[in-house]
């Protein structure tokens, strides 16, 4: 029996187990790829080494290739590039002070050289050590400097001689360019995860999940409709982007063009769009408090203001899901400024509706909460005027394309860009810029749009 | 003259450079300690393979000795002794692992063995490398993952025979055991850097920051007093301390007990208030909006509610301050909850003001913000009551001292604690348990008291 319930827990827990380990390959199929490219490059350069091992004695060499596949190879190419960059470079200007520094240690008699190096040694990895608290070399070259100390650490006390240390040195930076190589190749060419990309798409994603909390918020608040509560809860993801929004951007430094971006693409601007996307999702997560507060009839104060206030929210939530989508296919965004001005006139219409309501005829501790709602919203306003602001000056620095210069054919796909329509990602296959999304325009008349993978989740 | 501009601009960067660098050293030095710490175990390391290498021909160990160093040592305890554990386990299953298929491959003849053995590389490689997404082996183990694979693939490619391969794994061990110890070992006796310490005292600073705010709002808001503006900024750095917080909470799991803290803290709990500050920084982040709006002379409906007001904020500040002292300590929050209550009451208030106030005397436009901000106020004790209970519940796992278990004595120096006074650190020396600290209660009696490092800066 108790045989019977042991071998029953161990059964429900390999399973849960198992059940667990699809669920992560299948939130992000890129997971397995990037496991499998890994394993064929540290495969690749294994076997290569243990087939020559036979011919000619290279040795270690192998062991330094594999360290560096091992330490270098990372989910995106840009944190790869990042690291064989570092990695070579550490090792060469490392390698170079290593030899000077021994030479001069060897001026001196075989008493002193250790005594010599030894004081060389703690210098120099404490300087080292030390710069890696410097913020902008803690953020691109952190694990070149530990490299550096790594490297001239092996190198200043080898023992060798200044002729061997050379031969030593270019042995060692043969093993790591090609190893470093392989991996860079490797990652850009077989199913590549893009670090800008990756973060383009966060951004995207984040306008989307508060345009989809901020559409649906009027009608939750007065129990319109029953609307989709996970739909409204996505935002509290956005709260939290700040860490991946920063390590995507310093990858992305690092890459070369790639689809629709090139080459110092002006990352530094998806930041900023990122910090009042944040701000926005903080009003949100308060006015969300409201909506949790809310679970009786609306109160008749609430219903003299309903109107306006379904109006802000839902212009705003159009503002967001335009500007989203203005990003999403990088065009200039033409009509967001629109929803805004709708927006701010729907405000006015709420204080004309103030001016003549008597406010002695409502109860004032019932109104406290909708007024705070409300004076939330119009703080949101300003957030949402600060992305619009943001991407637009992306969408020039990034030379986005402009709605009217798009061909007449193109322009006409296009047009559903001024009514406030919705996207749906039909297929979702590897090939780049072959993606088929049909878009729903507001007369429901489904139409084709070439686009790159936008729907990808984010690591 | 080009000449002479270009040399001013040089020497401009090169003084600002090390006018960056002193900063980076005087905000926390124990940056300058851990680099002279990392400097030391690395000189030591080396040297002793150094001088050995004359004498026995260690060769390649020192090289490993060093590497252990660099990659294993780390800013905190807990982050040194997580990876020295890591890397020490995940070398020992690698090297079995290795083994056991370079034998099974042997069985083999020498054609077929690299097909095998690169079968198997891949495979096992993918496994491990996909493993690393698993969230909570992506938390504890991720670099004992990537030692894993390391190790695995090293032993199974020297093309080395068993007899050879165990002898070359048990010198490898030796010597990464060798090279951990030494890291940890300098990393808890030299003024060693405790990664659960420094979470404990960025909560405890993080709710200080909240309460200096609120204190300070009351007096803002109604330009009673030019608060001081930095310390009503202060609160921003919370926003942002999840990452922080949550990897020092990984890597103080891993440490042994150290002063107050024993082995097994309940660090989870932190995690918990940590949310709960979060949130309740983000209502104050909203709540400073309405600061900074208001640049005239309060309303008449302002004015109406200003004593309610104040007292709400100030005794907020005085909960989360009481909350706050009671961590530091380490001591039964007993008064916290008499400030919430004041707060209630002052809620009471604030409801009773309004009904005997006919709204319909002033302007509802112009009373819409200061509403707003006194429900923001009314949910911000929502989020501290939150914050009261968790410290509550972390002082009873954590064995917190009661305030009236303390004897005599010290419970007369402990009465400060249900007077809302202020704590000073007066010296900040570098030996534990010995910082004195003058609390100011509120007659003005300087006391002193014996504290563990409090004021520390958080990295």
């Amino acid at each position: 029996m108790v045989m019977k319930n042991a071998s029953s827990t161990i059964k429900h827990a390999i399973v849960d187990f198992a059940i667990n380990i699809k669920n992560i390959g299948v939130a992000d199929p890129r997971r397995i790829t990037h496991s499998l490219k890994v394993a064929l490059a540290i495969t690749m350069v294994s076997m290569i080494y243990f087939l020559q091992l036979f011919y000619n004695n290279m040795g270690d060499a192998g062991i330094w290739a594999i360290l560096t596949v091992v330490l270098v190879f990372e989910f995106s190419v840009g944190a790869t590039l990042s690291k064989s960059l570092n990695r070579g470079f550490a090792t060469l200007v490392a390698g170079v002070l290593g030899v000077a520094v021994d030479s001069f240690a060897s001026i001196f008699g075989s008493t002193s050289r250790p005594v010599i190096l030894g004081f060389f040694l703690f210098l120099i990895v404490a300087l080292a050590t030390f710069t890696r608290f410097v913020p902008n070399i803690k953020k691109r070259y952190d694990y070149g400097a530990l490299i550096f100390i790594l490297t001239f650490a092996m190198v200043s006390v080898s023992g060798y001689r200044v002729d061997k240390i050379i031969k030593f040195a270019h042995q060692r930076l043969t093993t790591i360019l090609f190893a470093a190589t392989t991996c860079v190749l490797i990652s850009i060419f077989v199913c590549p995860v893009w670090a800008g990309e990756d973060l383009h798409n966060l951004i995207v994603n984040n306008l989307e999940k508060l345009a989809s909390f901020l559409e649906g918020f009027g009608d939750e608040y007065y129990r319109i409709s029953n609307g989709n509560k996970s739909c409204i809860a996505a935002y509290k993801s956005v709260l939290n982007s700040k860490g991946t929004e920063e390590s995507l951007a310093n990858f992305a430094w690092w890459e070369i063009g790639h689809g629709r971006f090139r080459f110092r693409h002006p990352w530094k601007k998806y930041i900023e769009i990122g910090v009042y996307t944040r701000q926005c999702a903080s009003h949100v997560e308060a006015l969300n408090g409201y909506l949790k507060a809310k679970d009786e009839a609306p109160s008749e104060f609430q219903n003299i203001i309903k109107e306006p206030c379904i109006k802000m929210s839902s212009e705003l939530g159009k503002a967001l899901n335009e500007l989203g989508l203005s990003m999403k296919l990088m065009i200039y965004p033409s009509s967001s400024t629109l929803h805004i001005e709708n927006c701010k006139n729907a405000v006015d219409e709420l204080k004309t509706t103030l001016k003549v309501t008597m406010i002695a005829e409502c109860d004032i501790l019932e109104a406290i909460p909708v007024i705070a709602a409300t004076s939330i919203l119009v703080e949101i306003i300003k957030c949402v005027e600060a992305i619009s602001e943001a991407i637009k000056e992306l969408s020039k620095q990034a030379h986005f394309k402009n709605p009217t210069d798009i061909t007449p054919d193109k322009a006409e796909e296009h047009n559903f860009l001024n009514c406030g329509s919705h996207l749906k990602v039909a297929g979702a296959g590897e090939d780049e810029e072959s993606i088929i999304v049909s878009v729903l325009s507001d007369d429901k008349i489904p139409q084709e749009l070439d686009l790159g993978k936008s729907k990808r989740e984010i690591n």
